[in-house]
């Protein structure tokens, strides 16, 4: 969360000048997001979000997340959807940064999810790979297995001062997914990080989906393995079968899971536990000690890890 | 800017449960105010700001601060306005801190005001004074005269570190100061922190004032001068006498100045600019070496101070 560029009313006045937007009325900053800087803002014609994407997002991958949230959005999908200038374009520049305007969406994260959040949020994530079927882009995942072991090179030398043995345990899950991992399954548009912050709701009712910029093309059941890792598990770490199976079974009435990405779950699950296992990893060595920002716990993903190291079939999710 | 607590739907829902404001439909955490946590919020009612009180802000003087703003409001000032619960209160807790909810206020602070803007300025400042006439609470001005040497002696050791002779120019200052303050000038409510980022316009016109988490009673000229001091200086901290005239001549069309007034102003001048070195300075030497946060520049402060030092009489402020 925050605002790393401050956008002066000058600059805004004279940017929103190529759309059709109305006059400006109030603009803030807000506290989303942690690679790009958001602001909310408020024009005769309503509210939008505006994003100045900061250097850790490649400009050239831009034209695919936009383009992905204009194909979803005239799908049907609830998601932001990019506003163009006069030009027809969904991408300008700002303050020296790339920038884009995307609608307003109502709906608010769910800190705790329930079993019914799980099945609003298993359907909704089979809408997308659906909806993004026929979206002609692509890009390639390079937080898949093939990038998993450059970060365990960065980590590893002090992976152990975080937790005593964790090198070798990472070591020997990395062999393993390298050797096993599923290149036969059906492709697509995967979201890649649907984790509960990344998914509105208005009471119970899904209300809409963002954050595309890990988007990628991929193993759609990995996307499922992702959010049974993101939504399915108590602040304990234990997995919660109740969920899982609200969320599996949701999917599964959108979009008919094969038998082949039934059977590859539990290898999916253990991969998503080792991407962000690894991602959080190279953060938390990355913060110097006392830093303000606390990074995220690399050993949550761990204890994941290793609930999916000994799952024995699909079952143990809770489908029959 | 800073988001410093974070707020579960379920609190929000549950606090917001105490008012008619409708449903809930989106709440976003905003990068504004240093002091406190603030949330926009939409609901089914419209868009407001959800303020959260953090440990800097005493609680037991909300009631003066709330308090004021509905004043204000009531006589037609343009302001945030505290929205009261079904018990017609306008403070409640939420996350275990104070909280109120003030109406949302359209409008953009000005980077670089121009002549037009601080006539502009001038103008409300002598609104909100004359509105604040028949407010009854008082709240003491702790950092007036009183409070200055305080500052001085936490910081006075360290002074020549961010410039030399620093500290023997604030400490001849001070003592001119606490000598030379004038008593018997008109008091009142002012707001004593009216800074561009606490004003805003749409286009020319001035659409509110906002943040009167400084406001005290003392003297209603202290209040132009620090105006003067955060509206008039350009970048380079040279005076300029056409925003000065236009804020003088602006503020004295509404509220006439006292020939008293008048020929204090470049003293308490410098009593606003040694107030703001004071404060930047000891914030400034607070802050660790490569911190995130950059403190402001106390420096700005001291050579404003050296203007109105040389300042003969008020006709330099550009006043016939």
């Amino acid at each position: 969360m925050a605002v790393y560029t401050d956008v002066t009313d000058e600059e805004l006045s004279a940017f929103l000048a190529a759309y059709d937007l109305g006059d400006l009325l109030a603009y803030k900053g807000i506290a989303e997001g942690v690679e790009n800087s958001n602001f909310l803002l408020h024009t005769s014609r309503g509210y939008f979000i505006l994003t100045l994407y900061e250097k850790r997002v490649a400009a050239g991958e831009l034209p695919f997340f936009l383009g992905l949230m204009e194909h979803l959005a005239a799908r049907g999908l609830n998601c932001p959807q990019p506003v163009k200038n006069r030009k027809g374009e969904t991408l300008g520049r700002l303050a020296e940064r790339p920038a884009a305007i995307v609608t307003f969406l109502d709906g608010m994260w769910i800190r705790r999810p329930s079993p019914t959040h799980c099945a609003a949020l298993g359907q909704a994530l089979a809408d997308f790979h659906l909806a993004g079927a026929d979206f002609k882009m692509t890009r390639r995942n390079a937080l898949s297995v093939e990038g998993w072991r450059a970060l365990f090179e960065a980590a590893k030398e002090r992976a152990d001062t975080v937790q005593r043995g964790l090198q070798s345990a990472i070591a020997a899950e990395l062999a393993h997914l390298e050797r096993s991992w599923p290149r036969d399954l059906p492709q697509g548009v995967i979201h890649a990080d649907l984790f509960p912050d990344n998914v509105f709701f208005l009471g119970s009712r899904l209300s809409g989906l963002i954050d595309f910029y890990f988007a990628c093309t991929d193993t759609l059941a990995y996307d499922v393995a992702v959010c049974l890792n993101a939504w399915c598990f108590e602040p304990d770490q234990s997995y919660n079968v109740t969920k899982g199976r609200a969320l599996l079974q949701a999917y599964a009435a959108r979009r008919k899971l094969s038998d082949a990405e039934w059977n590859a779950l539990p290898l999916l699950a253990r991969g998503a536990a080792t991407r962000f296992l690894l991602t959080r990893l190279v953060d938390w060595l990355e913060v110097p000690p006392g830093a303000l920002v606390k990074p995220k716990d690399p050993l949550e993903y761990h204890r994941k890890l290793r609930f999916h190291q000994a799952v024995a079939s699909v079952r143990d999710y809770g489908i029959e």
